[in-house]
C-alpha cells in the first residue's frame, strides 16, 4: 500500500475512536495543540522559511508569497483560532428530533461525525490548522493534502499537532498530512470511497472543478462567487453607492465580492454618474453594456465572458436593466448561486428578488461581503458551499456532521 | 440538442416557475393527477400490457413481471398515493432559523426546492408516479429515466400526468420522461451539472454504483443494505428469535432485511438450536463460521463473500461472537451503514452498540425492517440514503429540499 492508502486506513480506524470522545477530551486536545504551536514557534518559522525561499526562487508573485508566509504574529492568530474552536458548542450528540410511533418505537435523530474528511487545498498553511481543528471538534479524522509549495510548512505544522495529540486520548492519526504532493495522489483521493466520507476542495476554480468532475467520494463544493448587486429604482442613492463600493472594493479577491452591478434605468438616470465616480475613486475599472456607455463613454464594452467571470480584482461589469425581473433573469443566467443583493425600498420588488433568486445567500440592503461563517455567527468556517446538497452557504461545524437514527423498541416486528 | 438536453433545459426553466408556486397550487395539481390516472385507466393498462408481453416473450422471471404489471387495483393505489402526498406538509418555505447579528442584520434560513432532480430507476412503473409526486410537492422539476422494459408504461403514465398538469398553473415540463433508454443517455445524465441539481438512482447495486462512480452531479445514494442482527447474551430468547425471523423472512428481497446474525456464545449455548429451528421453519438456508458448525452440522461453511453479500433471499449467515465488541468490529468491516440491531437487556452493551455502530439506523430490541419513510412517520419515501451527506436513512420530502439564507439589512457594509 502507498502512503495515501496507509494513512487513509489509519484515518478510518482513528475516526472510529474519535467519534466516541467527549467534548472535553476534544477541547483539551485543541488547547494542547495551541500550546504546542507556540512552543515550537522557531521550528515552524524555520520550516516555513524554506517554502518561502523556494517560492521566491521560483519567481512566485508577492501576494502568494505573503499568504504563504508565517510570522510569529500569524502563528499566534492560528493558536488563538484553536482556542476559539475549543470554545464552540460541540455539534456531536445533539438531538435533532424525537418521536414515538403508534407501535411504540422511539425514534431519535442525533448528530454524529461524518467520519473521514479529505481536504485538498492550495498554498495557505493556516488552512492546515483551521481545517484540522474544525474536523477534530466535529469528531472527524482528516486527511490533508496541501500543495507542494507549502510542503515544509504543512509537514511541520502537522508534526507539531501530532506531538500535541500524543499527550491526549485522541489518536495521532486523526490528523494526517499526505506528504506526496503529486497530482496522481490527489487524483487517487477522488475515488477513495472505501476510506473517505467526504472531500472538501479549497482553492481556485480549476482545483474545485477537477474534484467535482472526477470524484466519486461525495464532495462539499466550495465554489466560485459571481455575485451581483441590483440597484432598484427605489434604492436610496447613498446606501446603494456605499454598498456597491463596499461589496466591490473592500476585498476584491474573495468569493463574496460582487462582479456585476445591475442598475435600474430610472435610478441610473439620476445617480449613475455618482456611482461611477465613487467606484472610480477606489480604482475600479468598468466594463458595461451599451446603455451604460450612453451614460459614460469611458465604460468599455462588456463581452459575454465579462458577465460570467469572477474577476477577483478591482473590475466591475455594469448593466442597465428595465426592471427587477430583468435583473433576476440576468442573475439566473450568469450567477453562481453564491450571494446576490437587492438595494430597494419597494416591498414588492424586494419580495420578488428574495423569493426568486436561487442562491446560498440573498440580501436586501446589505453588502454581499457578509456571506461568511463568522459574520453569520457560526464562530468558524470550513468554506462557503455553493452546492445545494447537505450544506449551502457558509459552513460551520454542523456542516461537518451527519446524522443517525437511534430506534429503541420492546420487541417490535413488522407486520 | 438531443432529447435529454432539451428536456433538461425545459426542466431547469420549469423548476424556476415551480419554486414560486403555492402549496395549494401544488396540491391541486397532485389531485388532478390522481383523477386523470383513474380517468385514463384503460389506456394505461393497455400500454402496460405491451411491456408485460415483451417481458414474457423475453423470458423475464415471474417476480420481475409481477412488479412490472399494473392492474386496476394498483392504479388505484398509485392514485391514492398522490392524494396522500397532497396531504403532507409542504416543506418549502419552512423557517429553519432566525438570528439578528450585532450589526443589525436579520439572517433567516429557509427551506427551498433543490431545483431539478434526475431519477434513474429500474422496472417498477409505480416509481414513475411516486417520485414525480414527491419531487413536485417539494417544488422540484424531475427528469425521469426509467428502464426500457417499462418504456410503454412510463411513457403513458407521464403523458397522463402531463395532461393533468396542462389544467394547472404548473408547467407540464415539471415532470418529463427521457424516452431514449439507451445506456449512453443515462451516462450523459451523470455529468449534466449545468441542468441537474441532484441525481437519485433507484435499483440494483450495479446501477447505483455506476452512478456513484461516474456522476459529477451530486448523488443521493440509496444503497445496499447488508444489515446485521446481534443477539447479546442478555437477550430475551423469544424476543430475539421473533425479531430474527421477522428481520430475515418478512420480506427477504428488500434492503432493510438482515443478512447476518451475530450471536453471543453464551446465548448460543442455551438458544441457538431454537433460533435455527425457527428460521428453518420459514425455509431459511444457513451458512456460518466454524463455531456455528459445532452447534449444528447442517450449517455450511460461510466464505468471505457471504459476510459481505446482500443475499436478498431466504439465506442467512451466522456467526458466534464473544462480546458486543466483536459484533461491532464485524459490522464495522462488513456493514453497509444501513440498519443494524442489537437484542439485549444489558444497558451497557446496548449503549456501546448504539453509540459505536456507524449506520443510518441503529436499533435496540426491534426489527431492522422498520427502516422506511412510512414507518418513521414521514408519510412518504423517495428512498433510503446510505450516504452521510445531506440525508441519511429514509428520505421524505425534506430530503428533496435545500436551504437559502435571506439576509435583510438597513445599509450594512463590511468594516
Amino acid at each position: 500500500m502507498n502512503e495515501l492508502r496507509i494513512k487513509a486506513q489509519n484515518a478510518k480506524e482513528s475516526a472510529r475512536v474519535l467519534a466516541t470522545k467527549t467534548t472535553q477530551e476534544k477541547n483539551e486536545a485543541l488547547t494542547l495543540m495551541a500550546i504546542q504551536l507556540m512552543k515550537e514557534e522557531s521550528y515552524l518559522l524555520t520550516e516555513n522559511a524554506k517554502d518561502v525561499q523556494i517560492a521566491r526562487k521560483n519567481g512566485t508573485n508577492a501576494g502568494i508569497i505573503d499568504r504563504l508566509t508565517l510570522t510569529s504574529e500569524r502563528l499566534q492568530d492560528i493558536a488563538e483560532g484553536l482556542k476559539q474552536v475549543a470554545s464552540l458548542t460541540d455539534p456531536v450528540g445533539e438531538s435533532l428530533s424525537k418521536t414515538t410511533r403508534p407501535n411504540g418505537l422511539h425514534i431519535e435523530k442525533v448528530r454524529v461525525p461524518l467520519g473521514v474528511i479529505g481536504m485538498i487545498y492550495e498554498a495557505r498553511p493556516n488552512v492546515t490548522i483551521d481545517a484540522s481543528s474544525l474536523c477534530l471538534k466535529a469528531g472527524n479524522a482528516v486527511l490533508l493534502r496541501g500543495s507542494s509549495s507549502a510542503i515544509h510548512s504543512n509537514t511541520a505544522l502537522v508534526a507539531v499537532v501530532q506531538r500535541a495529540l500524543e499527550k491526549t486520548s485522541i489518536p495521532v492519526e486523526a490528523i494526517q498530512l499526505i506528504e506526496d504532493t503529486s497530482r496522481e495522489t490527489a487524483t487517487e483521493m477522488f475515488t477513495l470511497n472505501e476510506y473517505l466520507d467526504v472531500l472538501i476542495p479549497r482553492g481556485g476554480a480549476s482545483l474545485i472543478q477537477s474534484v467535482v468532475k472526477n470524484a466519486s467520494v461525495p464532495v462539499l463544493e466550495t465554489g466560485v462567487g459571481n455575485c451581483h448587486l441590483f440597484i432598484d429604482r427605489s434604492a436610496k442613492p447613498e446606501m446603494a453607492i456605499s454598498i456597491a463600493v463596499n461589496a466591490k472594493t473592500q476585498r476584491p479577491s474573495v468569493c463574496n465580492t460582487i462582479e456585476t452591478i445591475l442598475v435600474d434605468h430610472q435610478w441610473a438616470d439620476a445617480h449613475f454618474q455618482d456611482l461611477l465616480h465613487s467606484l472610480d475613486e477606489k480604482g475600479v475599472a468598468f466594463v458595461g453594456d451599451e446603455k451604460t456607455q450612453s451614460y459614460d463613454q469611458r465604460i468599455k464594452a462588456a463581452d459575454e465572458a465579462d458577465w460570467a467571470t469572477e474577476f477577483l480584482e478591482l473590475k466591475v461589469a455594469l448593466k442597465i436593466v428595465d426592471s427587477v425581473d430583468e435583473a433576476i433573469s440576468h442573475i439566473h443566467v450568469y450567477g453562481t448561486k453564491h450571494s446576490e443583493s437587492i438595494i430597494s425600498e419597494d416591498a414588492k420588488n424586494i419580495q420578488t428578488f428574495l423569493n426568486q433568486i436561487d442562491a446560498a445567500a440573498v440580501y436586501h440592503n446589505a453588502s454581499t461581503r457578509f456571506t461568511d461563517g463568522f459574520e453569520f455567527g457560526f464562530g468558524a468556517e470550513i468554506g462557503i458551499s455553493t452546492q445545494k446538497l447537505h450544506a449551502r452557504g457558509p459552513m460551520g461545524l454542523e456542516a461537518l456532521t451527519s446524522t443517525k437514527y437511534i430506534v429503541q423498541g420492546t420487541g417490535q416486528v413488522k407486520g
